[in-house]
């Protein structure tokens, strides 16, 4: 016989993707989930509660401020959220709940000391969100056609422009990092997609994988583009990354973009159903030490390839599956990035990343958007 | 003598204010933040060493790959953030942490096995937070100015439109919702301000509070404009509602607008060093039924007044004081809105909202916006 034990969330659904899925139901304060025996159940404030009940994907949607005055009347005196679920949960008799590992420990602690076990669970909490739906595989594409676009605009700007004196020039003003980025973000709000730290970053800068890049664009050195916005209207994101140069790229730093491309293409490869991320990464990494690409500290700095070759992307930038020195093995349906990149200070930053659908006997690319080096 | 008590978060700061407000560091993943005994430290991945040593307002950046490094050396299997956590309080000789209430579960979990005492703190786990600096006044403003902006160019376009079968029309279209909440949105882009779930919401819509609205929007009717962008460059929010009318509203909804300003205006006049928000509140709820309008379920859906009259503004949209019925004691340098609204389904809906900062002996009113109810 199997003790029942309840799914329990308490989570602003804004900001946790966990809470989204299941109840497909956007709120910015926290609120409660619970499933228990097959039935899916909501606790909302009076804000939430009419909106909740007209479009969350759930069986019932209670009253928080209901329960509250129940157990103030019952002589309570500052009942919290913990315990709320308490009082829904004491008909059922369930005393096991099975948590996301990010469930706030102040709620855990309360649940606790009401006599709760509570277990947690590794990401992915829900198993099939990293599997994608038909209809999850065409909202994410859809984002990344934004992407595509607004890059396509980032870049005639850069064509548009004139090297001198070793930076970019257009319309008689240095082209900076924050005007192509903002004319990438505008772009990305217009088709109804939010773009939030938008790397438009040249040069040393773009060394760090994350520096979002300020001030004018160097000429004949390379520019990492890395856009990955969200739909305002899907919630879901796209990720891309390009590497172009303005200019005349030394032949050393054309080097490191062909090094880069054959490397992406050659763990796009290796993506299908079975595939062992790890594996795929560390694959990268050797091809890249034979090479003659050493990653590790040089002067107290990070330079070569540190980070990961992948990640899953969903109602998450970042989720399950890794391509990483912590892989995991791919599924079909998954949707990941492959992302390989070298940097080194002095010489330049390379990152070339598209995003595919894990099939059974291989990917699809889901990125529309030409791998040119130098724009002209 | 008091025993040694650091204090620890693992979160990723892109989405936890309180890491960012420590750290003045953004990342997209998860992190490790100590503070033990007066020092403040970082436990980084790779990816992100050398940005945080050169970004993040901390002591010192440890780098977490050698840390697991070292364990494993040392046998741990699949050592964890919070073995990495063990590691490196083990020299420091302290068993007791307080983290903030969202502290995630599984992480505790592991500490606890480890032998460490957890104690959570409610918010405002870092009380300074709440009271804002100089500067952090400014960036609201900021963002205030660019809100006032993107409402201005909203209303412009409802000016513009004319009213005919009871919706507005511009350009030969309906004018809907959706074709405001994107020039709001696209206008704050432009000001570097990224605006999420922007509320145009018109007629009985409207009377859901949180509806962000969709469609056409109503002629003679009320529209809710609720709009809470934040700030790309300093991440600082702010927030403002307004109501207004295109076409001709009933002596009715005249009146529900009205009641909605005074109130507002009522509300304000009592915000001060030492006010007690839930006062403040109760005085709005008990002030619109003396005046008939009836709080509560008609035909199972919620009517009145049922929210909060405010909340604190900053790195969060919703953080510390409260105005309302679990309300704060208002301190001196708090930035709070002040939204009482009425919401009756048949009639419309009215939301006025400013953002004020409390001073020793009243207010000081954020937002430089007119309260008109008939555009023309």
């Amino acid at each position: 016989m199997t003790v029942d034990r309840a799914i329990l969330m308490i989570a602003a659904s804004e900001s946790d993707s966990n809470l989204y899925y299941a109840t497909r139901f956007v709120a910015p304060d926290p609120f409660i989930f619970l499933e228990v025996k097959g039935e899916r159940l909501l606790v909302m404030s009076d804000l939430e509660l009419d909106r909740a009940r007209s479009q969350a994907s759930v069986d019932r949607v209670l009253s928080y401020a209901e329960i509250d005055r129940r157990l103030r009347a019952q002589g309570a005196a500052e009942p919290g959220s913990a315990d709320v679920v308490h009082a829904v949960l004491q008909e059922h008799g369930v005393r096991s709940l099975l948590v996301p590992g990010n469930f706030p420990y102040g709620h855990a602690a309360r649940l606790q000391e009401l006599g709760y076990q509570l277990e947690t669970k590794r990401e992915p909490f829900f198993e099939r969100r990293a599997i994608k739906t038909a209809d999850e595989v065409r909202w994410i594409e859809a984002t990344q056609r934004a992407t595509e676009a607004a890059v396509t605009a980032a870049h005639t700007a850069l064509r548009a422009a004139s090297p001198r004196k070793g930076v970019l020039w257009l319309e008689g003003e240095a082209l900076t990092s924050e005007r192509i980025k903002k004319l990438i973000n505008v772009k990305l709000m217009e088709l109804d997609c939010i773009a939030q730290h938008t790397i438009v970053a040249g040069g040393d800068q773009a060394c760090d994988p994350h520096h979002e890049g300020t001030g004018p664009l160097p000429a004949n050195r390379s520019i990492i583009f890395d856009v990955f916005p969200r739909s305002g209207q899907t919630r879901y994101f796209a990720d891309m990354s390009r590497t172009v140069v303005r200019g005349k790229p030394s032949a050393e730093l054309s080097r490191l973009y062909q090094a880069v491309k054959d490397a992406q293409e050659e763990a796009i490869q290796k993506i299908r159903d079975g595939a062992d991320g790890s594996k795929t990464h560390q694959g990268i990494c050797d091809r890249f030490e034979s090479m003659g690409y050493r990653t590790g500290l040089v002067n107290g700095r990070m330079q070569g390839y540190f980070h990961g070759t992948g990640h899953g992307v969903g109602l998450d930038i970042h989720e399950p599956p890794r391509i990483s020195r912590t892989g995991s093995i791919l599924q079909e349906g998954e949707i990941v990035t492959v992302e390989p990149g070298l940097y080194y200070p002095g010489l330049g930053a390379v990152r070339i990343e598209d995003m595919v659908l894990v099939t059974r006997d291989g990917c699809r690319n889901l990125t529309n958007f030409p791998k040119t080096f130098e724009l002209d």
